[in-house]
């Protein structure tokens, strides 16, 4: 499990010291370091049993053996598996968001944006494939908790795309519920094809490219639609 | 559980004649009836576990036993779990295709149109729940064959509506794959409606008339939306 190596701006969650694998022999004392390393190794655990099953089914016992702990070890961390996949629900959304920046820096012009804003998400898709399964699979999970937090990540998401879409042309009149409006439908294509990438990538390579074909003429449609759009006044 | 008894017209998968109680032999024999009520018992009591957890958690001993027969009995109506998985599947989207035969009576007009449409999936949802719950939880399956039965019945049901946009003025000129495209799009925004409107079932009910107009924007938007698209020739 690399996925946060590669990505350090997704450390939201436990700030990168804590995480980091310096060992007990100096700086940072034994304990500690320790108690993150244990932490990491219960979340890469619980994340590798999720790749073929859903989080209502696992069990804190099976977590702690994937991680090499002992199964008192994972009270010191959660009081349950729920708390962990609410943990596991922030790590994603964290590399949700560095997609989001990624997007950013690379997207400039008209049509083109939307190309690179696809390219970039099937990018993101195969270097974090066990967030973006985790976020699929548990977005109507059973447990309440988690389902919560995945949709109002998804929303709190939509809001921050709405802000930049604020600065577009014929989109920078309307009223912000408008915006959210558009945003959310973009969001949803972007969760929705990052799904069917994953069934391509995990079944059928070679349709890959026609998923890609599809999601541009799909975001191509959405924002073409802004210009036959009539925003309407609050009611 | 009564959905199926509520809509004969939902019995789209086993032929009617296959499934009902009559015997290759004589018809109606009482061991017949008995194995189909066994059947539906087995179904039903599947359907209800899966109120609050996920398929993949799913034991066939549990199984019987809400269905109130014996552990051997389900395997004479089905070799594993996944299997009635795929006839729930099977059933839950003749519950979606009665929908659409309700909406299609009941629409005309254009805006109304919407207005309608929604209102007739704000009522299917909360008369079939469990079918839409089993949907929205199912859809992104750790179990193989339901995942990709769910998938194929979804692009099939947007081949559907497809056919019955091409009715329509201004899209009746688009090649297929554009109008496909539409159709899909508003399939999501269905199915997505549809997991929206049972969590506010479920958790607020207050917020229900937020979701319908909600709804009814981004199906405006994605109708208007076709003012402005130029259907491109196939590459």
């Amino acid at each position: 499990m690399t996925l946060l190596g590669e990505h350090p701006s997704t450390l939201v969650v436990v700030p990168r010291t804590e995480r980091s694998s310096r060992r007990p022999d100096g700086s940072g004392t034994p304990r500690s370091v320790d108690k993150s390393r244990t932490r990491r190794a219960l979340l890469d655990g619980a994340l590798d049993l999720l790749a073929d099953r859903t989080l209502d089914n696992l069990g804190i016992r099976e977590v702690t053996r994937a991680a090499g702990v002992s199964p008192a070890a994972f009270y010191r961390h959660f009081e349950r598996i729920d708390d962990l996949g609410l943990v596991l629900v922030e790590e994603a959304f964290a590399t949700l968001r560095s997609l989001m920046r990624d997007a950013r820096d690379d997207v400039n012009e008209a049509d083109d944006m939307i190309k690179r804003s696809v390219a970039a998400l099937v990018r993101h898709v195969h270097d974090h494939r066990d967030h973006y399964r985790f976020i699929a699979r548990e977005q109507y999970s059973p447990v309440i908790s988690v389902r919560l937090a995945i949709r109002r990540e998804i929303r709190l998401f939509a809001t921050e795309l709405a802000t930049d879409l604020a600065r577009l042309p014929i989109v920078n009149t309307w009223p912000t519920e408008d915006l959210v409006m558009l945003a959310d439908m973009i969001v949803g294509l972007m969760v929705d094809t990052s799904k069917r990438l994953l069934d391509v990538i995990e079944e059928a390579p070679d349709r890959e490219p026609e998923v890609i074909r599809d999601t541009e003429r799909r975001l191509r449609y959405l924002t073409n639609g802004a210009v036959a759009w009539k925003p309407r006044p609050r009611s």
